[in-house]
């Protein structure tokens, strides 16, 4: 099928003919002066930040790549910049950090438009900014196809970064958000106008509303931060991980981390209602969405008993859906799922990037 | 012709059958435990790095692609990981900074053997180890062909950053090194044994030394951390660059952030006296070498006249070529060559990775 968002990524100049120092220029243009945390920006051989004294660094990378990590024909330049720059603020979320810099390594085909850069740009620059994050510098090189490595430096009151050990027997496990909608969004990109028209129907939306939403799931994360931040702040965590590659495979890692075991109850886990229909129509159990592979981008994290009603309050502060969906108990490192009917289910999976 | 260095890229099980938590694993047992300035290692959602107070943070990435960057052909998966260290640390000896910790985004074929990624990984720790950098995290994603983006953390005393502005009239350009053997070395990877014969008639050494030696100076670049050190620690310099680029190019770069012309005196450059013989044998002028695209990742800096000695004495101490190149003029941002006879010649160029 045709797509809207091709048209994003043609017309115009292309960078090849620009060359790679009058591109470094258009970029510095657009990214203005620095900020007080940045002492140099882009232009020399590296970055310069000042981390003040009392705050350990944080440090995280994440590679995107055209045709594995995102579509031409899903995402416009701008979105794939934002979201490049997203999933390592998600990181910073999930360690309760304060973002300070970013770094940009990208891989251009020469024959790309001008334009495309510059979107790419100001959607890197539009996820970065609002978070106070600078966009500190990189490197250009050609490539077969785009590629766009993000590092993201921050910075977390040293001794109190949120980690994935740490979680105990007795903690509650929370999970922020609708976990799932972001790998129902990826697997309805192709999805025909019957799908959304009889979607429509169940749930009383506009199809077009329906498709763009999860269409924005996939396309457009969004970073916790706040909650990263209430966690660390009121010291109400015992263990985060950001869900990058799925809520099972990723509180297994906690579990894992943490030498402990996690039971999820199925009744408590946060299921879109949309979803639910979705899968009605598409003859698969929501459940595979919110518990499998998914790069929401949502926290799930641990918090002693005594710090429950803090974290219900942290959602109502933060306008924030936040669940409770399970326990950690003593045991085998592992996630098991306790189903409606009292039998229990082992948890595996999760995206494993070269499998 | 065939490659010796082939072999050194296969067999054994590939990562797509270990997977990436395997790989992670297996990656986490090569690093050990972490350093004084590592508080916490690969693992979790980020990286976590104490910085002390009173120096700022030094940020820099560089992306490796193979087929674009360099070749299975002629170079081992260990000496890949080491050179993306080292362009990486180059970067830090450029603003005079001490490594503290990098992260690595790896692309990776399925079909990549486990031994490589292993071989990689040797490289990039025995790069970064000698200068107490640890490996503190980074990414795996599947891809095309082998990716590797290497960030470095390094960090410089606040204020006192060796940067490309800050060059002045009357200052003395200094190179260590001999630019123009990786250009030469690239140029001669693919050369026949006939080459080398012939060079080592005209320079009585053997010819596979010969061979060997300019595989090296592309395959496996020394960066020149102690000479940014000495720099900074001394307050030598005005400005510095590394040459990544080339000599010309990297020097354009310090005239035009430093407002500045750069007069460089052909007499003076330093020529490998091998370069000579061997851009005679092919009809290259050795200076089209020395001053044009070639990543020998040597430093280039100036420095004010009353500091020239202290700059030389550094030479002896490191045991490390440092010549006097030209001086700083006040001008049009430029750089030109005044030849032997008399006449002047602008240069430009250096390597723009998009033409």
């Amino acid at each position: 099928m045709t797509s809207p968002f091709e048209s994003s990524w043609r017309g115009g100049p292309s960078v090849g003919a620009l060359g790679e120092f009058g591109l470094i220029a258009r970029i510095r243009e657009r990214i203005g002066p620095p900020s007080a945390a940045l002492v140099l920006g882009p232009g020399d051989d590296a970055a310069l930040l000042s981390v003040p004294a009392g705050w350990d660094l944080v440090l995280t990378c994440d590679i995107q790549l055209e045709g594995r990590h995102f579509s031409p024909r899903w995402m416009t330049p701008k979105e794939v910049g934002a979201r490049a720059a997203t999933v390592n603020l998600s990181d910073a979320a999930a360690m309760g950090a304060v973002p300070v810099a970013a770094l940009v390594s990208l891989g251009l085909p020469p024959s790309l438009p001008v334009a495309v850069t510059d979107a790419l740009c100001d959607g890197l620059l539009a996820a970065l900014a609002p978070h106070g994050a600078a966009l500190a510098g990189g490197n250009i090189t050609a490539a077969e196809s785009l590629i766009v490595d993000v590092t993201l430096a921050a910075r977390v009151e040293a001794g109190r970064a949120l980690r994935r050990a740490g979680a105990r027997a007795g903690d509650v496990v929370f999970v922020t958000g609708y976990p799932g909608c972001a790998a129902a969004g990826l697997a309805t990109l192709e999805a025909d106008d019957a799908l959304w028209a009889r979607l429509a129907e169940r749930v009383g939306r506009a199809p077009g509303d329906l498709r763009a939403r999860f269409r924005l799931h996939h396309a457009a994360p969004v970073a916790r931060l706040a909650a990263g931040r209430f966690l660390v702040e009121n010291e109400a965590a015992s263990a985060a991980i950001d869900t990058s590659d799925g809520l099972g495979g990723d509180l297994a890692h906690v579990a894992e981390e943490s030498g402990v075991r996690i039971e999820l109850r199925e009744a408590y886990l946060p299921v879109d209602p949309t979803l639910i229909e979705l899968g009605a129509l598409l003859g698969t159990d929501p459940l595979a969405w919110v518990l499998g592979a998914s790069d929401d981008y949502e926290l799930a994290f641990t918090a002693p008993r005594a710090k429950a009603d803090l974290v219900l309050a942290m959602g109502e502060a933060l306008r924030l859906p936040v669940a409770p969906i399970g326990e950690v108990v003593a045991g085998a490192a592992g996630v098991e799922l306790r189903r409606a009917d009292g039998t229990s289910l082992p948890v595996t999976g999760g995206w494993d990037h070269l499998r």
